[in-house]
């Protein structure tokens, strides 16, 4: 005689069956289940609801950003959501943390299938002709040359799961560059054609390369862009973006449904002028 | 005492209810649940894959191509996957055509919320310099024109709903022009500019209007493209794309998921060429 | 002995020939001597300072436009600035115009060599739900079809001539449309995806095909764009543009010195956003 | 009674007059006379049409390149042709080569004007899984944050003058990334960008900033690329450009008739995929 928590399970089961026959499988509700996912600058704003979605699509995720106890408040926060959330501090800038980085996920979970590169920094907000080469070198060295090297540092664990997913975060800006903002929109419009160069180099490994470009996001660290008035102008919207606007579809990027995307940047603005 | 049915059905809540509590709602499994959806020209290729995944995603979608026979087939195809799926004939050229497939919609299912505009003909394969002024006048018209008219006419349909979703099937030849398909390069460009336009005037109306533009997908209708080793040589995509990895996408763009998404074009091409 | 006639020449030869051969000969100072020139919507605004500049460069041009009385006025103008300048009207919509353009180029100069088509329509102003299908018919006729198909009727006699020069004249509102102008806007970048098509296509006849996308330039067709705050505020300019700051360019397109590109469009607008 | 030499000058100025008058000033013979430029890596290749271009067009110029006796050799040539050219060492990536090259050609000139700034550097050939962290550094030292200097140190001297023009020579890898080319494929991305930013910035100040985007050319340093059949068939181009091809754009953007031009990229490809 069958118990009634098998009754119940079996119950479920045909539930599931039927929505599973429907939708080709467990994909459809579990998207990135048993992914491992490493997101940097996700202790806050974009990342930190980027990193949400990830884990509640299934995904064990890392999160990461430069100082512990913002680390830990994240890593807290979506544990007590019950989500599979881990964190280590990672300046994505310096080689050791990158190392550390993928480290940790290949230490915890025995792998890494997707990587979200969001660190991002704006070292300056002003007129272009004030900006030294102090600045042009760490805009250069974190929004860039970090995301190239986080990337070539994930390939290899990626490689041994047969494949994996990059999303790159860039922003609108790389299209039309923000006024005051000239080595940001400059880096942002790098990261456009890092997203195509790598997706060409890394399609033989079965890895894809896509780029999410946020319009004008109401975070903590973009407040002065949406308090500035011509700088919404330029953006020709009414009303802000949220965190979580830009975390479906970065999901939807890493998982088997985006399987023939690559090398694409989406943006998510709002209806902010960028490009065809 | 509970009814072992009502066990089952509370076990399943349940699990359903951790699901929903992680993901912030029954949107992520069902995720266009209750919504009526049209795809032109849905009978076969890219349009039935899109069809069936929105219907899978929990939407009562209306089929429709210019053949009845085609037409039925779909249909009965779709419901035997247990889909909420009608259909009805409609020539997008014809303005009595449209409104048929509009009200057809609003009778069954008591109005519209999603509009996938895929109908499109390529009239002549050839040099440009042998396309005749009906040639032109017949790509303009059902691949362009069609579009902008098809939308209109749902419009008021999506304002009694309070919004509502258009994704317009446009392909990677509106940025990189297919040789010998002048005319259908052209008219696939025009679409990604009616999507910006479509989508700026729509707004204000909660409407949002979004593009996919299909590489080369192995489908009857584009057999000359992906057969043809220069067009193949044009592409530089290794492998073809399948129907299917056109309608993960568009069903994530009519989702709640993509609210801050619209006037964007999106590239299924495997990586094939086409913009920043 | 010579003649003091002859010393001028000589005289003015030497210094020619000085000047030519810093400058690789005589392309520099007439860059369109001796070409043919057809210029359609050529009696006024943009359309008229592309012809003058076409003549003054050293082509023979032939003025065209819907109305007698405007084609008589600006060949006179042209005539009295000792330009080589005719005229004829045509309306481009009307495949005998068409015919009849191209016959009197070939009639009074024994051939054709440019092509600058300039002739649009914006029917409407207003928002995109109002535009009727005779609408749609009209810009997608005169703005769309009217180019592909004139430049069809050059081709054989660019042919005869060892190739040719085609330059289509869209809009910034390719890029990004223009509220209240969403058919025009879409013509628009139509017009950018037929230069590429064309391009691709008549490379082999060694027929160029580029594209001009002017800003906001001060005409009096365009008057209800430039003096509405709305769309100044979109374009983001602090100074309108003037019809000449598009003639240059267009000789430019059409001289040898621009022998290399082909499928390009260069956006003449004062910075106003655009792409990349 | 005048003299014959008298006699001689009259009758050229009156041929010369009428030609101005016809041509609107002397502007369009000698488009940049009296206009001081700076090219960088301009002793051989596309550089070297440059500066032999804007010299031709009536500029004095500056030419330089890393090696004293390449710089010897580039402006005896073309100082042997007749035009005002001199040369000095430069090392865009040092601030202190960047300074001498801007006081060279203010203490020879008095100012400058135009800045076309070619340097770049493509350290690596190959997988971009096999690119160090040194090989990032230098590609995006020397191509972007070199040209973002270099104009900065110009910037204070085209002020003085009332204005000026920069054109920052980029790549159609912009755009289509290269295969075995993603740093510089990447940096050349990141240029485009630059070039957006520093117009939409320096307007306010007169100086206009545009950028030239070639496709394949046959020099030296490209042999790499045009000798490699994948990357041929990439580019999809029969014929390889010229130098030559690439000089007469740069002039024209640093003249009076591109006034109304500014932040944007010209592509001097021969037809090969860009963009829109």
């Amino acid at each position: 005689m069958r118990k009634v928590g098998e009754l119940l399970l079996g119950g479920c089961a045909r539930v599931w069956k039927s929505v599973h026959m429907a939708s080709s499988g467990v994909a459809r509700r579990d998207p990135l289940a048993n992914k491992v996912a490493l997101v940097t600058a996700s202790t806050d704003g974009i990342g930190f609801a980027i990193a949400r979605r990830l884990a509640q699509d299934g995904a064990h995720v890392v999160v990461s950003s430069r100082k512990q106890q913002n680390v830990d408040r994240a890593v807290a926060a979506l544990q007590g959501e019950g989500l599979s959330v881990t964190g280590t501090v990672c300046h994505v800038r310096k080689s050791e943390d990158r190392e550390r980085l993928v480290a940790t996920a290949v230490n915890l979970h025995g792998g890494i299938d997707i990587l979200v590169s969001n660190a991002a920094v704006s070292p300056f907000f002003g007129d272009i002709m004030d900006v030294t080469e102090e600045m042009w070198d760490k805009v250069l060295d974190v929004n860039v040359k970090a995301s190239a090297l986080l990337t070539k540092a994930v390939v290899p664990e990626m490689e041994k799961r047969g494949g994996g997913s990059v999303v790159i975060v860039s922003s609108v800006a790389a299209y039309i560059p923000l006024p005051d903002l000239g080595p940001y929109s400059v880096s942002k419009t790098a990261l456009v054609g890092l997203t195509k160069s790598l997706a060409l180099e890394l399609a033989k490994r079965n890895i894809r390369v896509n780029c999410l470009a946020p319009g004008l996001i109401k975070t903590a660290s973009s407040q002065k862009l949406w308090m500035d008035k011509e700088i919404k102008k330029t953006l020709q919207i009414s009303r802000l973006g949220k965190p979580e606007d830009c975390a479906g579809i970065v999901s939807f990027l890493c998982s088997e449904d985006a399987s023939y995307i690559t090398g694409e940047t989406v943006v998510v603005g709002g209806g902010t002028p960028s490009r065809l």
